[in-house]
């Protein structure tokens, strides 16, 4: 059986030099640069509801972390550390080292490649937890907003949207995706890639950002909401898959793209001016950047079908106590 | 059924002006002083492990901020911003907004008589899990560390241990306590004071500190092997409740005042020169503070007993993972 001492060890790397005290006393140190904001987030994740008790263990610690740096994304911050809670279940302490290990490595690969420092943490038993904390900086004032929205910005929305969603009707057996197509979609859904550069870019060029973890019309709505507008988007702008149009009828690929969920891409708003510059952006990143409707003064949000006639909505997004 | 916007709003109270930007977004922002150093921690809470099913909600809320706190006061730290996250069974959700009202009310209370700031967290379906992290400010360089223990030092603890392993020794049923002591030993496990102000009245008297979560012997010991010394301490030193010495013959009590946990009282060395001001500091904090050993060269840890012969000790503390 590992020991508590045992398993901090497999968790505690050499801190990068943005650390005054790293794991190991009863808190870490750090030491935040002068005219600095820190942006500051937190994502529980919890077997059975976000992942199954089977999950591959490097991709548990890789998703873990990378669906906080999706937070600091759509703030526009530049992630520096993170802390990491984890309750253990009795069957990985006393038998499964390995999978400790796949999971730190994992965890650290993708924090090695933003440069994230771990500093601090906590360990117990319990059934299977993982909650990461993590701050980023930003400039004073800077930060991407929800609020932000004004009549007359372009909607725009980063990557594409809905292959997790394809990767999770296959995995509860609506649909049996091709071996190749499986694989990007599980990548998507267990490696997702959080739009941290991207974020940091749209600083000046954008009025309001958010990340699409929950479905572009949950997350689109909380900017509306936030910002005190309302909105119209064009199915016809929003890039769906091959797979996606293969495997689904129209109305379940609508309702995959917009309220599909665990996307991480980025949704944000911007003026007509910019337009110029957010396609340079898309070019120079090689990350696609489509604009799909625009935002208007009153509230509520109409989505139009490829006719250009209004679709009646099955549901918004995600809710994580709605029924299922 | 409450929605998750619901759950949010009964976490969302009115920020101190510290804050730049609260809950609500997808992150939230602050503005730490110039000059300052961030302390940073984080402590899990599971049910059936720290906590049992049927706790009461508003002290475990007023528990989940504590423990971190009790981080903060070991530090030297002021505990200035917190993030919350929470994993709720379904019936909490559906049927039990007394609880979590109560459990907001047991956080709010205390977050607000530290002036701790809740900025942000999240809420997710699950078994009752509770992950608070707290961020402090010190000033640059004036953190309590583990580290620092010198040869000839004192050996300090704050107010008195055993009280909460009393508490839990009775709702094991090894022994019953009367009414009146059991609600001492509860207040104790249950509704913990961290030394927070006291923590801080520490700078530049102390070498070294920790808070006694643990135990005494576990968190005395992490002391030593981070400061590469020795220690002496004599039991005839350490307050010995009455209510402990009516309860446990001797060699029991001597285990619940030295690997008893849950005490989060802070344990500290400093210079023989500082007993002045220190015993000035208990006088003016009404905090007794007691003088229990001596740092040596060395390693390993000496306990001696009343008449002065080393104790062997059976447990050296609490491990999160040892066989229970």
């Amino acid at each position: 059986m590992l020991s508590e001492s045992e398993i901090i060890r497999l968790f505690t790397r050499s801190d990068p030099p943005n650390v005054v005290l790293g794991v190991g006393d009863d808190a870490a140190l750090i030491r935040p640069e002068t005219g600095m904001e820190l942006a500051i987030s937190t994502d529980m994740l919890v077997s059975g509801q976000h992942f199954s008790a089977g999950a591959d263990p490097f991709k548990l610690g890789h998703k873990a972390l990378a669906v906080n740096l999706s937070d600091m994304a759509a703030m526009g911050a530049n992630p520096r550390w993170a802390t990491l809670a984890l309750a253990l279940p009795e069957t990985v302490v006393r038998t499964n080292k390995k999978w400790l290990e796949a999971f730190a490595n994992g965890f650290f690969e993708l924090a090695r490649s933003h440069q994230v420092a771990l500093i601090g943490g906590d360990i117990t038993r319990g059934p299977l937890t993982i909650c990461v904390q993590i701050i980023g900086e930003i400039a004073k004032g800077k930060a991407l907003r929800r609020s932000g929205a004004k009549r007359g910005d372009d909607i725009w929305i980063s990557g594409q949207l809905g292959d997790a969603a394809l990767a999770i009707l296959h995995e509860q057996q609506h649909i049996k995706l091709e071996p190749s197509e499986l694989a990007k979609c599980l990548t998507a859904l267990n490696l997702p890639v959080a739009r941290v550069e991207l974020g940091q870019r749209l600083i000046g060029l954008v009025h309001s950002a958010i990340d699409i973890s929950d479905g572009l019309l949950a997350d689109l709505g909380h900017i509306l909401e936030c910002s005190k507008v309302a909105a119209i988007i064009e199915m016809k702008e929003i890039n769906c898959s091959a797979v996606l149009e293969k495997y689904l009828p129209q109305s379940q690929a609508i309702n995959c793209l917009l309220a599909g969920g665990d996307d991480y891409e980025l949704c944000f708003t911007a003026p007509k001016a910019k337009r110029g510059k957010i396609k340079a952006l898309s070019q120079e990143t090689g990350i696609s950047l489509t604009r799909i409707g625009r935002i208007d003064t009153g509230e509520g949000l109409v989505v139009l079908d490829t006719t250009g006639n209004a679709i009646t909505l099955e549901t918004t997004g995600y809710d994580h106590f709605r029924a299922t």
